[in-house]
């Protein structure tokens, strides 16, 4: 294993993380939340760590494919640990260091999930930290899916090849660094935009900040323990709206529009079946709940919907209201959106549309072909053949996602929970939504999991985020590392 | 679309239920339970359609392989639509035709599930037929398995070929006819066998028929309400115990065991999965009801996890204890087990062990090719290599299994069941246990769900026990006769 490539890498990470964690600093000082000794220890000692490993470390052979998923898992959980220092020092959990790493990890991997029981207590450095670390996850989530994912010849690269159709097809732009500029200045355009909008809603730019980094990673850390609820204002609702939908959108896309390529993004099939399911599921809910005996008049029913069921598919997780109270089969679907996911390329989790899109149109393949057995068949998405290893990784990687489900599942009623708690917790972690149903309902949290089942629910949301494989091939090659020949 | 074939068919199996009817004729008549004329104007209108059908259409043309499918799914229509008019005559529903559709289909597709709230009121004959039905279905399901669909070319067979190594690979027997009467014969066989060791334990010839064709045909009708609970007989237990597990066992296996091929048993890699999973879960569930405040000592859980586990797994559904007060992780491997099911050309339901197998080494080797991406590696299960079509037909089909269990759950909460109910009935259905958790449990029944709930219900049970395609196949080309070229 090249272990001084993969060290040098974690030390540059590290530093990206120290750097990242000034702007929490400026804030706790701004408002003298008493937060700023904390971050500042963290800063330096997760600085003084990276500078270590940046400076010692001199790769002297080139990296092997394989060893790149070991460095972007490890990159993440690097992350994950050094984060976590701020709420460790600040000792908000207790000085339990895995309810700290837990948080950090939700939001790196912009899943959402709290084991705080009352967020507002907590200093307004270590909050913005907290949904900063959502932000910098859903840029690292881009980057990797369209730009490293690809150099290392990973399926969101064939995904990505597959679903934009066109003179696309070799990325959007030839040079990997431009790529990476010009995604950096979409999120970047798309943050200062929801941040200005939701400011003319009257927030403050703390808050429109941690909610425009909840909003854009598909996160959903708030900083009221109601979420967008506490905001009660219909302007801020769909404002947030919109841009989960956007940020659940293939980053692709937007360069699209930026280049008045409209009509490429709405031939875009993945795009029609991402819009056509949130339309149809809005649909369904909104009716369910308007005709189940909750009282909503149509109005309440269409935007408390309209709001839940974006914020799901997109796996952000905001709540505007307790979805815990509505019907079975409101909540079966919306359960569906949280297998199901985002677009590839977007910062959404989630098995994703195009892998879903895939495996159907396998699925009706396959039948086809034992009624003619002797027909060609071909598996096309649009105008685009999707290749037979696309093809086989994508089937696959649905049968591990749900494999992986049963199995953190599994283990969560083995630890003692009830049934909905750990399947909705495994769902909810797996695909990087946040809340779930039951005792990780809407306006719950993971606080009462006892130690073993948090550490397991942390790597579910890393396995989730970094699309399975890598976090596979990271555990296979750390206990067998002489295997990487 | 070759209608004179189909017809003249399912004149042919009307026949067949017509005379079967007789059996219980014989023993409403010998216990005089008031039942006599309900199934003789049954056998009557049976054997004049059956008749009339057989005769009257003389097929002027070759079966084409996909007419194939429409006779299979239509035959066990025929069969459970004409195997309900006893009980309708009977009036034991209130005359809903619907009930009575569900319990017949429920029993030739050897699930169990019953709208019966109390099945010993029932009389003699009619509860005779009910049993009579798992024992037909079994039957129907293993010539369909190891002959018919093979001669379709339909994936059982594939499987069938991929799973059982060596010489055996061009089926037990050269020709199809003796392979019939050898399989008609283990099973006639086994049915001697369990009758007779049940009457050693006290049963009469009536009780314990009906308890073997549920056993065999991995059924789960009891003629008790409390099932085999009601015995309070250990002995009883292990012997069903014991049936069940061989009625999960494919088929051939017994066949090899009769020619004293006892090494090609313990080296089939699908009979040693099945074995390993059977004991592993066993000890896992006795552990965890062991440790629970049920009050059970070891003994008394080792029981109680052991029939629940084989039970639950071969798809029979028979229940010993309520294990719907067990712990939650219990209930989830419970769950899990319905999935899975039995082996391929057993009398089991559910995915089958031999797919489970495939499908996980798919996964394994798609992860290998990532890493080496330049690598060839083959899907081999033992010594034999599965070919690139079976691999996709058994990934097809977990993938659509799974699709439609999440559309018929989703159904069901749309109808306004909870999710635990709507989840285990449609597993139980699709999988053809019978008992699922929650108002579907294991002492509960499924007399209330709505009329149309039934028919989604009766139709998922057809589904699960075709193996899916032919079923979909079927209803294609009802909708679309002329497609058939």
């Amino acid at each position: 294993m090249n272990w001084k490539a993969i060290l040098k890498i974690q030390g540059i990470i590290l530093i990206i993380i120290a750097v990242s964690m000034c702007l929490p600093l400026a804030f706790s000082l701004y408002y003298a939340s008493g937060d700023a000794l904390d971050l500042l220890l963290s800063i330096g000692i997760t600085l003084v760590v990276g500078l270590i490993l940046a400076i010692s470390f001199k790769p002297d052979k080139p990296l092997r494919t394989r060893e790149g998923f070991v460095i972007v898992s490890m990159g993440w959980i690097s992350a994950a640990i050094f984060g976590a220092l701020p709420f460790f020092f600040n000792g908000v959990f207790d000085g339990n260091f895995i309810d700290c790493v837990f948080e950090t990890m939700s939001g790196f991997t912009t899943t959402g999930a709290t084991v705080l029981t009352n967020i507002e207590i907590l200093p307004k450095g270590l909050l913005f930290w907290r949904s900063l670390t959502h932000w910098l996850g859903g840029m690292g989530i881009i980057l990797l899916a369209i730009i490293i994912l690809p150099v290392l010849g990973l399926s969101s690269t064939q995904l990505f090849r597959a679903e934009v159709p066109g003179p696309t097809k070799d990325k959007i732009s030839p040079k990997v660094k431009n790529t990476a500029m010009i995604l950096w200045l979409i999120y970047l355009g798309l943050t200062v935009m929801e941040t200005v909008m939701l400011m003319f809603g009257g927030m403050d730019l703390f808050t429109a900040l941690c909610h425009t980094f909840g909003t854009l990673a598909t996160g959903g850390f708030s900083t009221l323990n109601a979420s967008i609820a506490g905001f009660n204002s219909l302007y801020i609702e769909m404002v947030i709206l919109v841009f989960m939908f956007l940020a659940g959108t293939n980053f692709a896309l937007h360069f699209f529009v930026i280049q008045g390529r409209l009509g490429e993004v709405i031939k875009n099939r993945e795009w029609q079946f991402y819009v056509s399911m949130v339309v149809i599921t809005i649909m369904l809910v909104s009716l369910s709940i308007f005709k189940s005996d909750l009282g909503y008049n149509f109005g309440t029913s269409l935007r408390y919907a309209s709001f839940q069921v974006v914020s799901i598919i997109t796996t952000t997780g905001y709540v505007t209201t307790n979805f815990e109270l509505w019907p079975a089969f409101t909540k079966i679907v919306l359960v569906l959106l949280m297998f199901v996911g985002g677009c590839a390329g977007s910062t959404g989790g989630g098995m994703k549309q195009i892998r879903i899109m895939i495996g159907g149109k396998f699925v009706a393949k396959e039948i086809r072909k034992i009624t003619y057995p002797n027909a060609l068949f071909s598996l096309k998405i649009g105008k685009e053949h999707v290749k037979e290893h696309v093809m086989k990784n994508v089937i696959a990687f649905i049968i591990l996602f749900i494999g992986l489900f049963a199995i953190i599942n599994l283990f969560l009623t083995f630890r003692g929970y009830d049934m909905v708690t750990s399947f909705s917790a495994s769902i909810a972690t797996l695909s990087n939504i946040g809340p779930g149903l039951a005792r990780v309902g809407a306006i719950e949290n993971y606080a009462f999991f006892d130690n073993i089942s948090k550490v397991v629910l942390t790597f579910s949301m890393l396995l989730g985020r970094l699309e399975l494989y890598s976090v596979i091939i990271m555990v296979y090659y750390l206990f067998n590392p002489k295997k990487i020949h």
